[in-house]
């Protein structure tokens, strides 16, 4: 095995080039043999083999630095930085990240797991290198997907003014996470497909690549007209923008790769590769479900069908179902989604109206303040978005949303602890951002028919209105508990007397064990569904304050903006002094693993709330 | 005057094209006097006078629609739509706002204030339209300031795949409030001053415009090869996009605007004007002196000097004098602003250290992510910021700095009430946003003096922080009070008995008014500078709560997720049960005006408070 003999950072340069091939070869079978037993990102990452391998063939770690976009194509870098054997533990609980993190290694040189950043932080590091007066060479390796985010734009667009060298690959597979969108993408795809381009393509680089005067020549060029510039380069888009564009290249081709690689080196400028490449590449169940495979679970390998196939339904289904209904009974209902329409459930929607759904790409701002268009237009859309992307619209949902207070409706999912992907991907901030926007209403549903009952409330309600949900099963128990949703009324599971039980979302599930955990020690317990974060309902909370000896509140957001301080802000104010319990997230960042064990270890799941509650009760010493 | 003849929206459509130019100088002129008396933006406003009238004169109000971006360029639009009268007003209490505002006149469309908005509204509402079935012209009109924002990008990116009729018009000053910057930027000017491009302008228009083929012959030189096209259409970049680009054309000229308006409407599909304006056009010193005439106060016609000249130092003027003592003692800090480097006072900086000062254009999410790489680098970079447009960066504080842990300073200029500027503006929700992420610290200077060390303690501080400090004037009292800052440590100014003050920041100082009033009355009052937000000195809650009967919170931020939330969860942690009261902004956006009726109106000046703790020291009835 030539991958044994790849133990540490540049240990790959002892690899023969005859035998680059066969390492390639090597680096995804062991990608889908360990991916299709701990599941993980697997598309991105056989895509980028070849791209990773040239760079680590060109480039000395850990003096030289590469910033992966997302950070989910990684995997082989991780490998060829002595990481892989690690792999058994990946994305699991104390185990490997599925991102790039500065703390497993030092050719590891900056976090990433959201999109479009990657440009912005390497353009940093150049700076930082140039001011420190450093050598080395600094690659942003971004997707075209990553391509639609905003930020990466700015950030060319900053880049463009450099004097000396900063390398962008843009590793171009045509997709985001579904197919890709928008004008930038059809520009490329024009490069990619057009024959000319693809014939100028071996002439142009065989007279550059390979020859110590290459860069002059690329000079010549860009200083030449525009009009015969474009005609044998055809990145006019960047070259505009005065970054200097190489492409399009073979993403498969190492040998090519690393040439073209050597070559940007030696620009005085921001330089983009344009590479090539083919999402999921060599694994045909994987080429051909590119949005299936972009995160897998585990699946087999012969087939390529998951191994535990999922066989109840999960909020994201639920959520699908409802829109289909809803979009059918009001024409003027339609869906965002910034390049989820899988994740987020909407691609059935999408089918049946296509006319009134839009993928914008990835591109929250777009999405949230192009939402806010459609609403003031006199339609009512639905933002469907993931918890910890929504943050990348914070502003627009503050300033282009609420202080018109449009009806825009917000179908957070992935709420909560998400489990594998970690740090970047929980959604544990939506309570506290939005909480603070004026005219902002927030709720979470305990169950999957409250799930479809909030969006009902949701999209009749004539204001801006956020619904929170977690990744993951759909919760069925409380079946019989279906009274109708009110604006800012909770809902009364269990009414008894001592302790009461004020639980959010996801934790009315986990209160009803907590309840009966506590009724099992003789204690009086009532539930309460909250239902409703903004505003909070001051009755409940009153009338719980009269014969509940502590009150308690249970949800799974960061304690700073969330729900339990707006309860004991309500209390003060009443002067109501109850013993007072808020359970929430800790202050810290919380990693990657499965969900049940991160909450053992924070401290939020059953057994540790029945703890922290008997340990109020008991009489301070 | 022509101008008494337009008292409602198309009132212009009866003036007679040969008086035009007079009634754009009689609107030069009102602008003039107005903004000279009330202060306002006068610069944009000047520039955008023949862009506005061109407008009113092709389209139809309200059933076409004009979408502002930022707003503050709208002031011929509202004299057009029958506000003349109301500009005695501008931008005071109760008055008329400095920017477009669905709830003033049902010619605003969408309300605006930050940058970069306006193509993803105008695509959401054209969006809006065609489902609907309505016929109308709708507009953006965006700087090419507010085109360095990634979300403008964005919008583009999404706009080309439109096959219905949506216009763009770029009013391109070469200006956003400083000179503005970029790849994009350096590309826009090419256009504008090449000799070539200007020849070829009137020979294409005269071609294409005022013949009824003219968008067919638009057509088929889109169709045609990229080298030709590249050749006669200066706008590649957009039209690589997928975006028809009609320019430049002279953005004073009213006729010839008309005519392009005109012909872009005819387009199927998004299309830019690209038209060439000048800031301050019309008076000489707003066109020396741009960045000062932006937003500018009260000032004398005749010398453009300004009527109350500033005579004592404002927060800005301290952080800029600081900022080039530490630039000076330490090589590794770096300072970078999102295209403000007047208003942040980083001017003096990047003139003594040019090396070190980045001005990225309107593009807060790639400031912070560009600092975060720069930390990674190993400097100190400083992000000096506005409360309200760093909301744009949450994301990328929360994701690219903090899980990180990167010492990177955020000085936020404008937080609290800013007062004329308005909703959009208010810096009333740092607290919030920030204080939610973890490894996040957060401090708030009492007066001039503790600015300057808290710069100093931050710059040496090894983790993310933020200094938040108001608009206007710093506070010169309290100047013996200069204990050495500690991180999480407060600082007792008086310590007594029976009520406790914690004020943050600039409640300080109304802290201390409310504390003089007290004692009159006869009360015993301490008042504790809190400094840090996060963490709060518990010590100092504790100690408080030992011989205060009352603990009050004072914060120019709103309540969720503020100081005082967190001191009351912290005495609710220790079983501290003090009566307690939190003074934040009320839970709804706070208009425009002077700050200090702001400040009564909203309860948080220094008798409003008075009246409230008396309130709550009285027995409950």
């Amino acid at each position: 095995m030539l991958l044994e003999t790849i133990e540490k950072p540049n240990d790959i340069k002892k690899i023969a080039k005859e035998d680059y091939q066969a390492l390639a070869q090597e680096i995804r079978n062991f990608l889908i043999e360990t991916i299709s037993v701990t599941g993980g990102h697997l598309g991105s990452n056989l895509g980028a083999v070849e791209l990773t391998m040239a760079l680590h063939l060109a480039l000395n770690f850990p003096e030289d630095k590469v910033i992966w976009d997302v950070g989910h194509q990684s995997y082989t870098h991780k490998i060829l930085t002595g990481r892989r054997e690690w792999f058994t533990s990946l994305r699991q609980f104390h185990g490997m990240s599925g991102f790039p993190k500065r703390k497993e290694s030092v050719c590891d040189v900056f976090d990433t797991g959201h999109s479009s950043t990657s440009i912005s932080a390497g353009l940093g590091m150049v700076k930082a290198r140039d001011i420190r007066g450093e050598k080395s060479t600094i690659v942003s390796v971004i997707g075209d997907g990553s391509l639609t985010g905003g930020m990466a734009y700015e950030a060319l667009n900053n880049a463009a003014k450099l004097e000396t060298n900063f390398i962008v690959i843009l590793n171009d597979n045509n997709m985001s996470i579904s197919e890709n969108v928008g004008g930038v993408s059809k520009y490329l795809n024009n490069i990619r497909t057009a024959s000319s381009y693809l014939d100028l393509k071996e002439g142009i680089y065989n007279a550059l690549l390979g020859t110590k005067r290459g860069d002059s020549t690329i000079n010549r060029i860009r200083r030449a007209k525009s009009s015969f510039k474009q005609l044998v380069i055809p990145g006019m888009f960047f070259e505009d923008m005065g970054i200097t564009y190489l492409g399009p290249v073979d993403g498969h081709n190492i040998e090519g790769l690393v040439k073209v690689i050597n070559e940007a080196r030696r620009v005085k400028g921001a330089v983009i590769i344009h590479a090539i490449t083919q999402k999921g590449k060599g694994y045909l169940p994987a080429e051909r479900h590119p949005a299936r495979f972009h995160g897998a679970e585990p699946f087999d390998i012969e087939t390529g069908i998951p191994s535990h196939p999922r066989t109840v339904a999960n909020y994201t289904d639920i959520f699908s179902t409802v829109m289909c209904k809803l979009g059918q009974r009001d024409e003027r209902i339609v869906a965002i989604t910034a390049a989820m329409p899988d994740g987020t459930g909407l691609k059935r929607f999408r089918n049946m109206y296509p006319d009134r759904f839009f993928d914008v790409g990835i591109a929250e701002e777009h999405a949230v303040t192009f939402a806010a268009g459609l609403a003031a237009g006199g339609l009512k859309p639905i933002v469907a978005v993931y918890s910890s992307f929504l943050q990348r619209a914070y502003d627009q949902i503050l300033h282009d949303v609420c202080i018109q207070n449009l009806p825009v409706v917000f179908a957070i999912d992935r709420a909560g602890l998400v489990g594998s992907d970690g740090e970047t991907h929980q959604g544990i901030f939506d309570f506290t951002y939005l909480s603070g926007i004026p005219n902002m209403h927030i709720c979470a549903p305990k169950n999957k028919w409250e799930l479809s009952d909030m969006l009902k409330f949701a999209v009749k309600f004539n204001a801006p209105i956020a619904i929170r949900y977690p990744r993951g099963t759909a919760y069925a128990g409380l079946k019989e508990y279906r009274a109708p949703i009110e604006l800012g009324r909770a809902e009364w599971i269990y009414k008894e007397w001592e302790i009461a039980l004020f639980a959010v979302g996801s934790m009315v599930k986990t209160g009803e064990a907590v309840r009966e955990e506590l009724k099992h020690q003789g204690r009086s317990v009532s539930l309460i569904n909250a239902r409703f974060v903004k505003p909070i309902d001051e009755d409940a909370v009153r009338e719980a304050c009269k014969d509940h000896m502590l009150i308690v509140t249970l949800e799974e957001n960061v304690a700073s903006g969330g729900y339990g301080e707006k309860v004991l802000d309500y209390m003060n104010r009443e002067g109501l002094h109850n013993q007072f319990l808020s359970v929430t997230i800790p202050d810290a960042y919380v990693e990657h693993g499965n969900v049940e064990l991160l909450k053992q270890e924070i401290g939020i799941d059953a057994g540790s709330i029945v703890k922290r509650i008997l340990s109020v009760l008991a009489p301070r010493t």
